[in-house]
């Protein structure tokens, strides 16, 4: 009898996730007997789980290219007791498999599932496929999602720049929060597109590294002053000094939702030194653009997908596929994979020390994620500083 | 002797005036000598104004596909006196054409400027080049800039819902806010991917429509329960009751800011429905965006660049570029001119109520514009309301 394989998709969608739902279903589908899982672990523990018929797979394969997830995915507190109650579920279906798709919640939470699963002699097989725009999964040199969001925040922060260039009679200062939760990777590719220091972003913060108000205020004085305004980038989980606490726009249950440093950040610039500054956000566009994709990103979303199906026809389990890059100059990846208990126990990966002081190494490694066809635009011709006349 | 020509950029930039830009500069080039003026009215003011050489012309040419205004542009009170001392200015330079590309403010502007060059006996010749994502520009179909930030408008909030789709458990409500000052064109865009009743957006308020927030309220409550999500659009102008002033985020020069409405109907959202919901507000990028560019936008944003210049050989004056369209089915559009005076005296152009009461009309109209290329998602797939059960 063929195995009977589920697969969900959990946490905040990327522009890609649904690639490699798509590389997965396509890969099995003549192999095995697929399930899907709806709105995360909430449809795990709700038991809305529902055999993929030919129309379904026909209507998941027609997501490759869309942005969100077909499935519902969503975010929810995977207690040990929703988890036991769930386990009980996949094995009234006769689920051989379970298959994720997610961030570290996702694979931590499926790592606690497995070993509940052990604990009562449930024989499953259990795989992850990573998924984050933030790129702080560990165990892999980047994840899918990332690349195109990364994209995103590059295009969109020198776009917003340029603007704000021509309109240095009417606002001198943007400030840009970025996605990211507590690592910098998606701030600091904000820079990528920079064509050399007249352009912006002129001065990027990330939350590994704790802004201080003084320097904060001369860095933008001087960028006014050299440039005529300043373009400044912030993730939304920097803290403002060392006994701050992150800015939350929101807590839904129990899960803090960041946001509104740049607001913080915009207020002290018109208090202190008396310029028009405005706050944005740059908001679900960074996971969600489909006009923003990364065309390496899609490719290997859909292949993290096609991986973990031959994990699963391999007998593997307790994995999360992997990918490792050969080079940053003629990039290619391959797949690997990793215990889940190590990707659990990794938590959150930081934008390390020597990219955060040296943002040439990291566009070095960033470029082939987000796009070797981004191409730099014309340098800023210097003019006359608007802001000292008035 | 060559003509003297002199060309500015003013107002808000978007993502294809430097086409137009590059468009007259172009087609001028080898017949006249050309002159840049600097950061909008300011530099006319201020003197900032430049002879075009080999280099700079390259330079700007190189600027067909790059958003923002090169020459830079800006927002300037041009007081008679302003204006009188600008034409000192450019008879110093003896300037024979002065060309701008702008949308309401800046023609007003220039047609003021016309009528005090004659009062002078200056015998200055002055041409308009439309620009405006608000589309709000009388006398023309439609004008460059337009296109594309419908085109984001309608692609972004086609992905952001698509992704509250899938988080219906952790939030059910996003608002998101268009630009466009006091016409709904932009915010209407946002429906023109919509696909089926169960996508978003399910609400948009335009501000030629009061909101009644006793409707406003209905209208979530019932979309939630019907499609467990809401997304609903907002146009910065619009107003909460008839009683009410539109939102204003900030005041600069005596100019109004609008933003923030979306933040006041997610409180409302919060408070009397008691589900999560989150503003967005779309941001710079609705002018900026180089990834979200319509090629047709691209297309018309440089011929009327091109017909401008046309008009300054055939020594037209106090005339806007304007444009026709054939049909929306097998749309072609030709261009044509229009008196300055009367763009001025037509003042804001508003989406007429046929439009707003017929969407499909509407979407029939600005497709050609958007883009016809843009392919509609695959439906959304009726899930169970996990809304129901909190």
């Amino acid at each position: 009898m063929a195995k009977r394989v589920a697969i969900g998709q959990a946490g905040g969608p990327t522009a890609v996730i649904n690639a490699s739902l798509v590389g997965f279903v396509e890969t099995l589908q003549q192999e095995v007997e697929l399930f899907g899982v709806y709105n995360g672990y909430q449809g795990l523990y709700e038991n809305d789980i529902e055999k993929l018929d030919a129309e379904l797979l026909g209507w998941i394969k027609s997501h490759r290219y869309v942005n969100g997830a077909c499935l519902g995915s969503g975010r929810y507190e995977f207690t040990t007791e929703r988890i036991q109650k769930s386990l009980l579920h996949l094995k009234k279906h006769c689920i051989d498999t379970l298959v994720f798709i997610g961030g570290n919640g996702t694979m931590a939470a499926l790592h606690k599932l497995a070993e509940e699963a052990r604990h009562i002699h449930y024989d499953l097989q259990v795989i992850g496929i990573p998924k984050t725009v933030d790129n702080d999964l560990s165990e892999t040199d980047h994840a899918p999602g990332f690349g195109s969001a990364a994209r995103y925040v590059a295009t969109a922060v020198r776009d917003i720049s340029r603007d704000l260039c021509a309109m240095q009679n009417f606002e001198q200062v943007r400030i840009l929060e970025t996605m990211g939760r507590n690592s910098g990777w998606l701030a600091a590719a904000s820079g990528l597109l920079r064509n050399g220091k007249d352009d912006g972003p002129h001065i990027v913060y990330v939350p590994e590294r704790i802004i201080e108000p003084e320097h904060f205020l001369a860095n933008v004085r001087e960028a006014v002053r050299s440039f005529g305004y300043a373009t400044i980038v912030v993730a939304e989980g920097c803290k403002i000094n060392s006994f701050s606490d992150q800015v939350e726009k929101a807590n839904v249950q129990g899960r803090t939702i960041l946001g509104g440093i740049s607001g913080v950040l915009e207020k002290m610039v018109k208090t202190e030194l008396g310029v028009m500054a405005r706050a944005e956000i740059l908001g679900m566009n960074q996971r969600s653009s489909s006009a923003v994709i990364s065309k390496q990103d899609q490719v290997e979303a859909f292949e993290v997908g096609r991986e973990a199906a031959r994990l699963v026809l391999h007998g593997e389990t307790g994995r999360m596929v992997t990918i490792q890059r050969s080079a940053n100059i003629d990039y290619t990846f391959s797949m690997n994979s990793c215990p889940l208990q190590v990707v659990a126990k990794g938590g959150e990966r930081f934008l390390p020390d020597a990219l955060i002081d040296d943002p040439e190494a990291y566009y070095k490694w960033l470029r082939p994620l987000a796009g070797e066809d981004l191409q730099p635009y014309p340098t800023v011709r210097k003019r006359r500083i608007l802001y000292e006349k008035q």
